[in-house]
């Protein structure tokens, strides 16, 4: 698989969820990718195209039932594109099977079993929490670089730890920093209930599972590792009546408000590897259409000093940085290729 | 009940669907009606305010369980918002009752049973279909006073039926009417599905159900009332990303254009009793939003000399003049009272 | 006046504009007002109907240019909605003729005449601004009823107010108050712009004017009011993709948290006897529709003992609350009516 | 120009306008084309990524001035996405000076300058109308290839005869079609307007230009020629609140219906060769969200034998393969590429 040469071959396990959808739309625009097999729970012995008509004539492949054993054969690399707690047997069966697998979950995301536990459920694949390696690769690239397994970012978390982390690792921040998210509907998944059926969303904002949403921990692990202390924020997620797109607006207090100029030069240094992240000028702030439909994460902040708060909002595409697209950022890595193959397309505007 | 003083005893079986909270919305603020008793399926026992917290101090019966025996004593009325198949029933034993009953079903629409059995299914109380009379009050309006039993029309079918009427009572019209009909969503129901979340219908327009649509009977039998002979329609119903209103597209063939000052006046004429029909001027048209929430319909139309067509457009709330607001519009009549009683609410613009 | 038998005559001055058409539709159902005159920049000579169909057979009274000498004979209140810095001297004209006037613009809502024109510009008319009464009904009851000049609250005001009134009132906040608002798109008017147009604002979530929005001055100066010292809030508006409706996000650090049940009766206690406030069980949260179209302010809150910040979220419809709605509860009060009248439609929903 | 081995030198005139904007989506992940020129009239001397923030980092190019003379030597080809009476004599200037142009106004698509005044106003270079070629890629390839002059087709347009052209080459079709088209709000193009402010278009639906649209004359243009007779069609177009994508609802009278099998077959023989055309089973239909993004045009049919009425209905992107994807292809075609370079991306769903 080193061979850059030939294809890769991949799966994309869950291939009809949003995130797998969004998968398939990148992996089949990627060069370097043979995409193998597609698997689904609810669709199988259909084509994906009779799922998602979009994709006819270019990916015709039938949706096979998800068994390790007949696929870890045909591929190198699977895109776990799982419900969390279903995830977790599976990826520990494609790693066992020397697999690579990227899980878009969130069974190997918090490092700490106990802490799963309290969020989600008993972890049935504990020992694979310390192999896992956190996949925001702005903040993890060279472990992403020889990961067997990455667990790849929650859609808020991403938003936010790429806002908040210049700031923690140069030790400015004090207190709690509170989040205050807003994400577009395809957040929660392909699924029919009442309360995500247009009629019920549309015209409609509402907060929910305000401070008790389960990013909060992966939030808090990412950003106390970087910090080198214990981190705690507050997270207040929002539904906007919209399709795709995360906005965090950020409130921190800082120890010491170093001034515009070296802030922005603070967040221009820690990105300035990362062809992903969009760091505006001091007073500008991003809007999530300008990342609609691509792997950008545009940040902005401005300080406040009559009240002494800085605040910072990042905008992500929910399904691409937050999912798909840092998935397949994650892969190129994990295969040595360029960060950028297969995600240089601009965003849908207007 | 003739006694106008005194408050009508109303209840509203299916009061959490669409139409039931719409009617519970009308219903509040109708000054002659008492809200005696709300059903719901799925949420017995709670309060309806539970539910919909809209009507938190405005409404806060207890759901009861749909069980005529225990509701008929205490009601005059019943407005049942119930699914088409479960509604006969009901509507059966109300009627048995002596209870004045106005159906926002399909279930009693169709005069012919073998119509309805072969659109639905067999009908189970056939005797009642030609003791219901049709509820749409611009047509049927002698008859509805006098009624028991009125079988509410179909929001498709109340827009179509009122932009034609006037044009089939006049023998205007040859060959094949063809509907193009665009409604907002909550025509769906409340109801929880992938097809009807936000995500899928947010940014798309589609078609569904073209010339196989259940309302096509229901508009057909009431045109060919109007025209004293059989008339058939092409009907192709679309679905907008919006949650209120029908806009319905209507092409007709016109055995001879009477001119546009004369076809307005047929128009003006036909509707000149009709406190909730607005006929524009010729060659202006509705737009959805101008009767979001009203009882309105309004009507305009155009004709074509290059190809000989007559266009006529119709817009009208689906949960109002499509459904909850025609209900009380029969209401009032079967009661004696002002058409316009409780429905005097200007649309919701902007 | 006094007499409420009569009909009390209005003027709705700008009355093209959303939160003039909203007065209309507010007024035109109002059992104690005649409306006399009605007003626009724009579009003088028309009917107010032929701008906005929906009231065609309702309100069909011609627009008349807005000149005072002209008006005031014929009225006893205006409902002023101008855009501010055109208003006050409308105003001031009417108030010297002895007229009563609730002013919808922001120019007679800032006290101090220094602080106007710090966030607006020099004031025309500073001897007003002792004499006008800001209209937050909740918190000036008393002094609007006895009232000649009543400013109306800013949308955004009326939402972070009612939510953060009774902390301050048991002065049990300190530190700066971060209000996280989100606003539907009416807020910004009736306006051409590419920046409001459809195609920019659908499927975009943004953040505005951080920190600078001229409704801070106006949340401080009543908020301060309350708390008995000056206050200062940091206060961060979206705007999202639908038409009407504020919700606002408010963290706020305590002195002492009194306790759920302690909390959730400081806010009953507070609004007691305010109609159109719906105060949640603690751990509840409003959602915008269902205060749509509706009068109602709905308020829910939360403590998280782990960061030790409480979370206060208000609901409104900008239109009817954040506006047209309190502009009507302030004039039944001015005019000694009870203070529900014609605001007791509920929301529309869904 | 003819060796591919070299990039080809592009101007994009008009590149802030949607069409231009998503030309420079296209276009910058197109491998043969190098983008040397963007112009803009209200934008002259700011960054292209100044106005869209999406393509900072992609294209960061300064928008010039339009000035043929300064232009022309820098170029091989141009993308003309300016107001139609804006482009002819730009594009009349550009192929005087031997440059490939492909129009996306409509000042070069009809071929009779009598028919273009009647609709649009006098033509300015009418002998360029003989010379350009109907850039409908799927009608007129060959002419395409040789082209110097290519006019991009309208959105409506593009639609409707994609749709048409199988049965008028057949000549299946008698009387008059009627084209119902739904169009998202990006058709009418980056414009500030109360008309298309987010707060009119939401939750509304409408008809406009019924009858009277300038898309008549092209769609009639090119359906009599296919069909070898004058054709004539009534189109009625109408606004649907969502931003991008045309749904084509199309009602025809047919001379004799060949069987469902058999229709089939025709659209598949008319279409073999296109990449783009997607021809659904009998009976299915299309949607817009399935194109959104993509240059594809899907086409789904059905016959209603009870009424004699086959309806066509075709989905596509209006700013793709109704605009900007169009022109791609016809670049392609005029340079020698393979038809698909560049725009072999997945629709964006969900």
């Amino acid at each position: 698989m080193a061979n850059s040469r030939r294809q890769v071959r991949v799966a994309v396990l869950g291939a009809t969820g949003y995130a797998g959808v969004e998968l398939l739309r990148l992996v089949l625009q990627h060069p370097r990718v043979r995409l193998a097999i597609v698997t689904s729970q609810q669709f199988v012995g259909k084509r994906v195209s009779d799922v998602y008509p979009s994709l006819a004539g270019k990916c015709d492949l039938f949706l096979d039932e998800l068994r390790v054993e007949r696929i870890a054969p045909h591929i190198d690399l699977a895109l776990a594109a799982l419900p969390h707690e279903a995830s977790m047997e599976v990826v520990a069966e494609l790693v066992e099977r020397g697999k690579k697998v990227i899980d878009l979950s969130a069974d190997f995301r918090l490092h700490d079993p106990q802490v799963y536990q309290r969020w989600y459920r008993l972890h049935k694949a504990p020992h694979l929490l310390s192999k896992a390696v956190y996949g925001l690769t702005e903040v993890h690239r060279k472990a992403i670089a020889k990961a067997q397994l990455v667990a790849n970012p929650g859609c808020y978390p991403a938003g936010a730890i790429l806002g908040l982390a210049p700031l923690y690792a140069q030790r400015l921040v004090q207190g709690t920093v509170l989040i205050d998210a807003k994400s577009g509907v395809t957040g929660a998944g392909r699924t029919g209930s009442v309360e995500l059926s247009f009629s019920e969303v549309n015209e409609n904002f509402k907060a929910y599972s305000v401070g008790v949403h389960r990013h909060t921990p992966e939030i808090e692990q990412e950003l106390s590792e970087i910090a080198g202390k214990p981190v705690s924020v507050f997270f207040a997620p929002h539904l906007v009546p919209m399709s795709r797109g995360i906005l965090s607006t950020m409130y921190v207090e800082l120890r010491k408000y170093p001034g515009d100029e070296k802030l922005h030069k603070i967040y221009l240094d820690f990105y300035r590897k990362d062809p992903f992240v969009r760091v505006l000028p001091c007073g500008s702030f991003p809007q999530t259409k300008e990342v609609r439909g691509s792997n950008d994460c545009a940040i902005g902040f401005s300080y406040d000093p009559r009240v002494g708060r800085l605040v910072v909002i990042t905008a992500i595409d929910n399904l691409v940085k937050g999912a798909a697209g840092q998935a397949v950022q994650n892969m190129n890595l994990m295969c040595g290729w360029p960060e950028v193959e297969g995600l240089r397309g601009t965003a849908l505007v207007p």
